[in-house]
């Protein structure tokens, strides 16, 4: 089940209102969606379901899945029940963002397979990622009791701290970021929401029909909650599995940056761009010849109507200039 | 008559090497040329005369003024005996460049004032524009005798200048750049460029038929060489208006930085940009909205297919950008 309604604007100006990060070609010449596509193929996995907005029926057509099309954006719990609403009650649901990069795939696999037989004892297995940093972007998972091989119960979900407080769990140990990929059957999920959010639960099972179909006025009545807040924080048999497994959710410039390969000057440039007497620059276009000369540290991203310029290790502060410009009506968002 | 023949990538990647700067609109909605012919309308003036080559007719055509193309480019002493013999010996002939800017109208008109009635009595007048720092990147003339109403004959012209001898020239006084603006009798150049420069003066008669057409085989065996080299650093009776009127050739980004209008926070840029915690940049595009977050001191410029990013200060530097994107066999030139 993946998870394609995502809208964002934090890689902006390649991503856009209209043309989320999972439609972009990131890291290769396939876009996020379709590596993460590529990452559930083969035996173990059943057909893909690809659930998303009806906004993007069109680009989500284009990925051989099953499509469950939300009328309406209602977070991650009520998506997650349409795609268990579709399945039969012991199908195991394996549940991932289509945006997020897991660069290796073997321990993802690995992880997966430790998960697997608690999810069919019917517990809701959450991956954890190896804490890299003190990072304040992500929330945390504190693993409690060993229930499986390297498999842990999960003592508490804890949001996203602050600076002194993810060091505290890094130095405290036993914590882990939560990438939101899960891994549990269709009713154990759909028992769990009915248990700690009802409405949810109704609202999607009103929703969907026969055929997949999705009613818009029965949708629009669910609450708008993640499946976070939703079912894991409060759920009984809940459990994590520490994963090191390359993953990034690339959340900003800084995080492609990271993950992107890099000459040795340390820029991350396209191979057409000139890049004299410059270091450490982040530089991406969609088809334009870009040219940095005796700059260093700097993030360049162009496109046919936009160019953003600003330094490394800033980039959340892309989003001030999204408010800027939806304050100017602005074409280009 | 306007030289419009140049070319040059110094404003890349908005100057290309079909598109030279005189065909840019750089400092309002009109062109760099089409200012040019604004400055030199009114009863004064006859009309205006375009010297440019044979691939620009098209650009050219597009302005109300005689055309005379050349067929190969030969320099501008070259290009003004075209001009010189498409009108009567007699015709006072205003020669200047297609892409300088000159704010000071009024200013530009008064030395014209000046210089008039020594162009009558057969000198070649050169215009001295007020040097306004040790500028290394121009020719300069240094001042002689007074031989009219604040109108000196020549001293000397002398080429660009290291940093030290151009601060000398400021605290000894009497030199002013030179901008290759010129007022003199057809006349009185075609006798001057048979003097010092025979070669030239031939090949431009042999080329230039009745009807305005050059002949490409002769005009080839001109010469090529600046007026400055060929005619006005050897001739007698040259004369020197010193002017102050807000010249500037736009020879770099850093030149049009300062010659254009900035926000509170020193940014030249576009009213659709934004500029966040930024300040004393200049941006410039083809129509791209350009963000800029947390920068100074940068000059971004962007087209539909190349962007450049460099310091201000340094954008005699873009030469290197064109050097590597020329070896790269780049199409952005």
């Amino acid at each position: 089940v993946i998870l394609a309604g995502g809208s964002g604007t934090r890689l902006w100006p390649l991503s856009r209102q209209n043309r989320a990060k999972q439609f972009l070609p990131l890291l290769s010449d396939k876009t996020m969606l379709g590596e993460t596509l590529d990452r559930v193929g083969g035996d173990l996995f059943g057909e893909p379901l690809l659930v998303g907005g009806v906004a993007q029926a069109d680009m989500l057509g284009e990925y051989e899945a099953t499509l469950i099309l939300e009328p309406v954006a209602r977070n991650t719990a009520a998506a997650i029940a349409l795609a268990a609403l579709s399945l039969p009650r012991d199908a195991t649901m394996l549940v991932m963002p289509s945006d997020h990069v897991i660069a290796d795939r073997d321990a993802f696999m690995a992880a997966i397979a430790k998960a697997l037989p608690l999810a069919l004892q019917g517990w809701l297995v959450t991956f954890g990622i190896e804490a890299r940093g003190p990072e304040t972007g992500y929330g945390y998972i504190k693993s409690g009791e060993e229930v499986g091989d390297r498999v842990f119960e999960v003592e508490r979900f804890v949001e996203k701290p602050d600076r002194a407080t993810a060091e505290g769990y890094l130095a405290e140990g036993g914590y882990h970021w939560n990438g939101g990929i899960f891994l549990f059957s269709a009713g154990a999920y759909l028992d769990a929401l009915k248990t700690h959010a009802p409405e949810i639960a109704a609202a999607a099972r009103k929703a969907m029909d026969d055929d997949g179909a999705v009613d818009a006025d029965a949708f629009a009545e669910s609450p708008s909650i993640s499946i976070d807040y939703a079912v894991m924080e409060k759920a009984r048999k809940v459990a994590v599995v520490p994963v090191s497994m390359g993953w990034s959710d690339i959340g900003s410039w800084d995080a492609l940056y990271d993950i992107s390969d890099k000459d040795d000057a340390g820029n991350a440039a396209p191979a057409d761009a000139v890049t004299i007497d410059s270091a450490n620059c982040l530089i991406r276009a969609d088809g334009q010849t870009v040219a940095a000369i005796g700059v260093e540290d700097l993030i360049v991203v162009a496109t046919g109507d936009a160019v953003l310029v600003m330094p490394r290790g800033d980039s959340q502060r892309v989003k001030e200039a999204v408010e800027a410009l939806k304050a100017k009506n602005a074409k280009v968002l």
